[in-house]
């Protein structure tokens, strides 16, 4: 599944734009390369009706208008938050399916938020300027601050149209080469309209995830509305029922979340040696919790769906970039491209001054990441306070703290410009399970002492009396965080509030903030203070070397990807690029995550067996493409981007031509389904309609 | 814990003699080198008698006779396997400990066998002559077929002489440079005498282990015994109960497990790569689901107390091995020295003509391994089925095909040599818990199929219509099995009883053995034989530029190291290398895995809080060694070894000087144990008295 993922990355971007290669944005696209390539003319008018046509979910995946009433076409998995947070004990949206007879029956997600991009501007000149001539934790300083109230400044602007605001973001491309605001219009009504049952919409569940040939159903319908009613949204993508051709060229809009193309060596030797092993090992430990908890009873088999499938995704995730970064052709690669350009640097007296002792730079970096990782790890990223509760704690403690600070002195995260979003997290009416947030928050606290050390400070005062299980108990029955109007009567009564609260949790966020912030101020200073800037001194010296024409690595801001509708060849086998309903019948094996439900089987003998199913495409994706349309040449939505093969893992790092794949669920098995199973033929309607 | 571990592995052997590293065997000591760092003199004599006070524990580790009455001193965690197998829900002797007040209530453990080394004879002229002039894969069934001949007619020979039969064990050295018959007495009536509380024996738990400073009383006694009394034993260690001083010369005998360090860079890429990895992440997740599902019972909780100890051992282990492998210096130091031999050997046109193309062919042998290392190891190796039942059905199906071969055409561990170790394993009565089985099998079917995935013909034929729950359940639950007596008649009925018998276990084992042998046969001949026929000429090439004076790798035979107490420098620190009871009890916090029994709490102030408790030497151990005696020059006991600290991980590759060091007990606190805490004042007289 293509949902964005929380690597720790910085922004890079990539040399190279040979193939089908590149995750581009709108205001730079390739369209002569597209042209001379395909033939094919995307203008300028082509690409304004796409770019507003799709929509970003907060949540971490991508989205698009496929009627003018608001309907958006996602997928399955990219709901499963929402169908979690609106169902119960009584009602389990997520195993039974989602369908809203009538518009009546749409229901309010409680945290998902929706954003259309309107409109970018470039702000370098302002950013390189406040930075001029500083030492590179001032300049990493300085520079916050400035994002910060640039931000807050396009908002201000946003309004005396007169209009309702706007979002706007600041986005860092080419490694420090640009930034730019994005301004965004944002659909905070979100209502969910139609979800297929889990079963089919990750039929093969975790071993066919991040496989081909497939056979998942993974699609569902939500609405935004504006004031109560539907909104109106005239840019909107019409279906093409019938799919693509094989050898078709197709597009992917979308949002990547995060590449790191060009990274240098020293740092996807960090990722190798030491963030993957130790990723890996702690979550398929709590992987393995989540299942045995599961075990022990409807209720907690329905509660953990979504965290498990999610976490399951995640450890394939990083197991594929952890396995690409011990392929020694990727390395050698790296490290030849690397060299080629150091050499380049050395050749020039002018580059070997402004690049400096950047690479070393770096190495150094990441030597003195290497060192104070486990504390930030632990303690300021929380891996060692796995608990819903305890996020909820960490951000009213932090959020009464900063916001008596002028926006632009600010941790990021609390900048005016966050708010929105930052709040609806924290006050959105969501269900809380006690067991569960017991189940993570007391493993996390006890990898916390074996990573940290029995004898480290913190570990000593949390835990020099009770065992985790034990503080885990007494924070999670002690709390009253669970309870959104208390959440609201802390977030609003600030930082004397917080200070006077007895709530265990609060406590606790309270006692560990100085060493998290004490690490989280060294990561910024010594780490990223210095990748940053040094990564600013080699981006000029790519520039130098090989131009402009390429694209920026992802940072989950909207792009485009070009490429063919295509199989591969792998072991001696070709892989066709599409596969068919028939298939899926003789792989179900009655058992889950192979088990369809009921009502595939009834009305199995009403469906063509040759409809198509999913299909695969040389699109370069990554997390957070899914839910992104695949789109043909005359802007008609083609596919429902959902995930990409097992080697398109390695396109953190590069894209292979010959392996790399995206794959599809066809237009035709959606209206399908929604027609012939569900007896949806008014959204059905409303799709085809649209065309 | 120093326990043996299950590392694949070929034979390989080190170049380098410097510092205190190696780990010697007692027919080949260089007493010569040690006389001349520390003015010691190590002869025959002592050399003999230290040899015959050692002993090989089957399960993975050595111990030491401390009287001339068959009294044998090991590790706690070396008799926790006896302690399960011993007790049941009304007697939890690892939680309680155990203390036979006389000699009557010494308990037999139900599967423990103990050998002592008492002779060994060169077969290197016979095996060489067997292989001389074959293929690979030739050599490879020939070398085998030899040695299990040449071992049978050596137990025929030692029955000759009128004596119990002694087993004799053939033994690689050196990559193949040399072979050896290692002949062995063997004690099979091994009983229970005293083990303290876990929590004591293991204190720090999982958190501590493989750390230093360290307070664990890991030890425990056992006695032979022949013809239902005590064994006559007059080769044992006399204590010396104020131990060692700090840079005092000392001495460890005991039985290394597996060392790696000649393997060619390619093996270690092949571990770090492919095997690690997937070892880390398929038992995080089986450490994950062992802890939750322990949180539902007290019973259950006592089940998995002795697998996760055990387990959580190993991911320590496993994961200090990857880091050692992930860490440029180790990588690149081996890259260089392999890279000297090969510039040696091209220099030379009668070496090069030796060793052709040794190494490469290692490489495609890793190559190959790689191809087929899913089905090796979920089908042959049984990853795919970890449950003591299925090893049972394996070891039951397996032997009556067998068993009706010759001898030598049998596999290795079906020869008639290994059979008294292999039926006492799977006759003995020993308690088989159903839900733990179940939680086990049912975890690795899981991963069966998320590694070979579904369309696997095996996964399919497993589990098309059964969900791995559901099939786990249905063969735990219909099996026999776990009844000793049902498994002495299927074993007794031979090759037409097993080819008639319905039980599932055995119906499933004799299923997947076609396509588990067929993986087999391509490992042994594709990457096993052409590893050892490269091994055998790289070896040739190394003696020929380094000559013969070093020690061979591991092997899980005796071996002797010396060394000397000392601490080491680490984060500008320097670490002291005793540590003593005071602080023992500042370190508890009353929740495992640092509570302390009552009985310590209740007899504190009868103890001198400065009597020592663990202490670190500079000696070259690995897994295996748990349980040796750290002896002095005089012969002496003066320690009990347990463990390496962190940096000993890597001694699996290289021995680092600077850092690696081996744990032990301290006599002086197990002594005051016995005396003052436990009230066992006869062992301790016993022990004392043997001076």
């Amino acid at each position: 599944m293509l949902v964005r993922t929380a690597l720790v990355a910085a922004l890079v971007f990539s040399t190279s734009a040979i193939a089908d290669e590149g995750m581009w944005t709108f205001h730079d696209f390739p369209s002569e390369a597209v042209q001379q390539k395909y033939g094919v003319t995307v203008d300028r008018a082509w690409l304004d009706r796409v770019q507003r046509s799709v929509t970003r979910h907060e949540s971490g995946c991508t989205g698009s208008f496929v009627s003018p009433n608001g309907l958006v076409l996602t997928n399955h998995h990219c709901v499963m938050r929402c169908l979690a947070e609106i169902s119960d004990e009584s009602s389990d949206y997520i195993g039974r399916g989602f369908i809203a007879r009538s518009r009546a029956e749409e229901r309010r997600c409680p945290t998902e938020i929706l954003s259309v991009l309107l409109d970018v501007e470039e702000i370098t000149p302002q950013v390189l300027a406040a930075t001029q001539g500083l030492r590179d934790s001032e300049a990493n300083e300085a520079r916050k601050q400035t994002l910060s109230r640039l931000e807050a400044d396009c908002v201000e602007r946003s309004k005396e149209k007169g209009a309702e605001p706007l979002a706007c973001e600041s986005v860092s491309l080419y490694q420090g080469g640009q930034y730019f605001l994005y301004k965004y219009k944002r659909y905070d009504d979100v209502r969910m309209v139609f979800a297929p049952q889990h079963a089919i919409a990750a039929f093969g569940g975790d071993p066919d995830n991040f496989h081909f040939p497939r056979w998942s159903l993974d699609f569902s319908l939500l609405r935004v509305y504006e004031n109560g009613a539907p909104a109106r949204t005239p840019n909107y993508l019409p279906w093409r029922a019938e799919g693509p051709q094989a050898g078709e060229l197709v597009f992917v809009a979308g949002h990547p979340g995060r590449t790191n193309r060009l990274f240098t060596v020293e740092q996807l030797k960090f990722q190798r040696d030491t963030q993957f092993p130790e990723y890996l090992v702690r979550n398929s430990e709590l992987r393995g919790r989540l299942i045995q908890w599961g075990k022990t009873g409807e209720e907690p088999a329905r509660i953990i769906q979504r965290p498990l499938q999610s976490l399951e995704n995640m450890l394939k995730v990083y197991r594929g970039l952890n396995k690409a970064l011990l392929d020694d052709r990727l390395m050698i690669a790296k490290s030849e491209r690397e060299q080629a350009l150091r050499e380049h640097v050395l050749a020039s007296t002018e580059l070997t001054q402004t690049v400096g002792s950047a690479w070393d730079d770096i190495a150094n970096a990441q030597e003195r990441y290497r060192q104070i990782y486990g504390e930030y790890l632990y303690l300021e990223s929380a891996a060692g306070f796995n608990s819903t509760l305890f996020r909820y704690a960490r951000q009213l403690v932090r959020a009464a703290a900063e916001l008596g600070k002028p926006n632009e002195l600010r941790l990021r995260e609390y900048a005016d410009s966050n708010l929105p979003k930052l709040s609806a997290a924290v006050l959105a009416e969501t269900p809380v399970y006690p067991e569960y947030e017991k189940l993570t928050l007391s493993l996390s606290l006890e990898k916390l002492r074996e990573h940290l050390g029995p004898d480290h400070p913190v570990v000593r005062r949390l835990l020099s009396t009770e065992s985790p299980d034990a503080l885990a108990n007494r924070l999670v029955d002690g709390t009253q965080l669970a309870d959104a109007r208390v959440r609201k009567s802390l977030w609003d009564g600030g930082a004397a509030t917080i200070e006077a609260s007895t709530d265990p949790m609060i406590v606790l966020a309270r006692s560990i903030d100085p060493e998290a912030r004490a690490v989280r101020k060294i990561y910024e200073d010594e780490v990223q203070a210095r990748v940053a800037a040094a990564q600013e001194r080699i981006a000029k010296a790519r520039f130098a070397a090989y131009g402009t024409s390429t694209y920026p690595d992802a940072t989950f801001t909207l792009r485009l990807s070009y490429g063919s509708v295509q199989g591969w060849h792998e072991n001696g086998r070709h892989i066709e690029p599409f596969t068919t309903l028939e298939r899926l019948y003789e792989r179900a094996t009655g058992n889950p995550p192979f088990a369809l439900p009921q009502v595939w089987l009834n009305t199995r003998h009403e469906l063509d067996p040759n409809t198509r199913f999913n299909l695969v495409s040389t699109n370069d994706v990554v997390g957070g493409n899914s839910g992104s349309p695949l789109i043909d040449r005359q802007g008609r939505l083609v596919g429902l981007v959902f995930d990409g093969n097992i080697h398109s893992l390695s396109g953190n790092y590069w894209y292979d031509a010959e392996l790399n794949r995206t794959v599809s669920v066809h237009p035709a098995i959606m209206l399908l389904a929604l027609e012939k199973v569900y007896g949806m033929g008014d959204l059905a309607r409303e799709i085809k309609g649209s065309r």
